[in-house]
């Protein structure tokens, strides 16, 4: 079988598009910004991308629908140029893995005219943030400059860091494989759970500097929801596990 | 050398055939099922399935004659629709090899006219159960609601869980690359030690709905030896491990 | 590159041929057994094999010329059909590495005229043995019974084992894949240090068994060596490790 | 995607090529040998080397600039032949990427007429030396002979080592695949940290040899540096991670 396969849902063309790239990783920051802006703006969904380098598994809804773990593509039609969205269920487990998705995705996103790359991601920082602050990367001057002004923060102090996975390497093979430019804008996480907070910031920078005019607010019931679990947490400190009651899948 | 090696046994033709996967796994279910219903039912050897994927091994039965370790596939004839098993000495040892093993298998799948597919295996609660249930996981609606009215239950409760290998590849790779509809039918396992107790509940179902007629009590003598070490070792727990004794083959 | 390349040292015509495959395992006996006949013997260099699949590294001697780790295959002419040894630095490092340079070297084979294939190993039983014994499989009868003659044990008391790794791979790929039948000699060993003893009983059976008429007295001062070590171990128990002084290249 | 992508920054013709190869390992003593090279010379960029093979990741600078990580060839015109340089972020993750590398890496070297390979890396010693030594390995005999005369200790005491990674594989893969004589030079290192000292030795000798008439001394601030915090660390030994400053992108 080949190692990554594209199904497309749709042929559609699209113009002047921007490819958004938001996958689960640390603080699921990526990938909770994805969803919500697919959501918000009813994007539709472009293609499905299967994979050997994804985990040999599926998923079970409540209802015990068995769908095969993927990565999944959408797009919105704008005037302003089109988008598209690039989220899914895993990251690829290996190195090798990573860069073959990575670069068929891309190969994808030339014929769909993508002209610049925004991944998104979480940075952690290990502690709990009032208003996480969102950090950026750039391959782009211009684009850099653009989203600055919007307060992301490119660190001049910060020693020379990288990133790992997704939201590196499509900035990275972007440029140097596809010469596509983009930057990467990351929002300050514990990294210790999922973290709406922290994507809440990262959107509202995203829709800001792509002129989405989405409300964020839809956010704010998971905010919720976590800074619950989390004060439950500090306040009663969690007993042994109960593991008789835990059946899993395998 | 090829990734995956099919050697077919018989080029037999078969009509409306039913793929059922059983394979190693969690308790065994999946494989003591599979290999018990091959036995019942006399069904004739298909194919052998060599892999790089498998690992680098044969094994000696009490005469020490070796065997490369394998997949092996079985047919068996029938008006209502043939039957195909698939089972092995092992799963595929990579994410990746899992992938090739059963891409290949549907391919050949394809051409041996599969309509659905049923993968077999357990499903670990950590616990002895009296009479194990089955669980169920599903790709079409219509096989759900059959075996669902055979008991099989198919839980709306259960937080979206995942299934891993062989029993979750087939159905989730069959359903998007092929076409091919299925469902899974899990029994109930401990998990610790292989559970034949649990399998004849899965192969009930199995010949309910298949309308096999096979008697399953030839399971029982295996539940009684497995009772029979589980009760002795409730009783008196293992001594330190008498190594010296212990020869292995490397 | 290509996974595993062969570069052939002479192009040599062979009759009837045995391949005889003796790697580092259990004890090194496979290893030490071969390279004992190939110096015995005098045979020549027919080629070397090099892999991807074998650790990204060269071995100094003692001048510190560097050559790049190999697998490497000698023959021998004889009336009664010729000898071809299989031997090298490292088995492949993955179960994948191992399949690709076994297929590979029997591909050769089958163009070498190779009828038989004896693999040679060691069997770990955890203990020191004054005399080893020599355990087989084989996955042809005919020759199972003629070193059956010469004091090799098939066992049918031992459950069903697995011989892992080279001896294994070309005795089941040998026969599943190329139809050349064959045997596995396994001498006894602790499988704490290299085995000359253990070895030295595998090569005496090889010898008798193929008609070589090879003194094997040739081993004994090995033996000697690896006896004073473990004795001297038996007597005094190592100090804490003196790190200090071991330099290593890495 | 092809697994190791050379991009071509020249269309330049080179005349009998010394190839030096310096990627990070032990003591980084490779790389910052060849960093130092390849400004003092000037040497101008000759290719990138991007792999799925090296991590999926981009390295950001200061300014949140990100590239992509790879490996890089540089190249100096000198009328005593001309030379290469090979350095990296990293090396190969696994063996194969190591071996698909540098065999993609030699490739090229043939038709820029590379005549000699130089590699360069640390020899780890566990302890801090005054003067670090230089080691050598070759596969050229006369190459040895000329630079033990500059003082590189070609040991015939030492029992037969082996060199993992580029700075083996590049000596042995040149030799065996690509019939490209070699030397290999291995500065002492404690291993401990990056050691500019052990560099500066190794770098002696490489001037000495091609005939570069370096100045070296370039190299002291860094060794400065080193034994500034190596000597703090002798004085008053770390205190507790200080965890919550450290924030790191994932």
């Amino acid at each position: 079988m080949e190692s990554v396969i594209v199904r497309m849902e749709e042929d559609v063309k699209l113009k002047n598009s921007v490819l958004i790239v938001g996958l689960p990783g640390i603080g699921n920051v990526g990938k909770i910004t994805a969803d919500f802006l697919i959501e918000s703006l009813k994007a539709k969904k472009l293609a499905d991308v299967f994979s050997q380098h994804l985990p040999p598994q599926v998923l079970m809804n409540e209802d015990a629908y068995a769908r095969l773990v993927r990565n999944e593509l959408y797009y919105k039609k704008r005037k302003e140029g089109d988008l598209i969205f690039f989220t899914g269920d895993f990251q690829g487990l290996t190195s090798q893995g990573q860069y073959e998705i990575c670069y068929k995705v891309l190969e994808l996103g030339k014929k769909l005219d993508v002209k610049q790359i925004i991944t998104l991601g979480g940075y952690q920082i290990g502690k709990l943030m009032e208003i996480p602050r969102v950090l950026g990367a750039y391959t782009s001057r211009e684009f850099r400059d653009e989203v600055e002004k919007l307060g992301v923060i490119f660190s001049k102090n910060e020693p020379g860091g990288g990133i790992v996975g997704g939201a590196g390497l499509f900035l990275g093979i972007g440029m140097e494989l596809f010469e596509l430019p983009g930057i990467c804008l990351m929002g300050e996480t514990s990294g210790y759970f999922t973290d709406p907070k922290s994507a809440k910031q990262v959107t509202k920078v995203l829709v800001d500097y792509l002129k989405l005019g989405t409300d964020t607010s839809g956010l704010d019931e998971r905010i919720k929801e976590i800074e619950d679990i989390t004060n439950r947490m500090i306040e009663s400190p969690p007993q042994e596990e109960r593991k008789e009651d835990l059946g899993y899948f395998g």
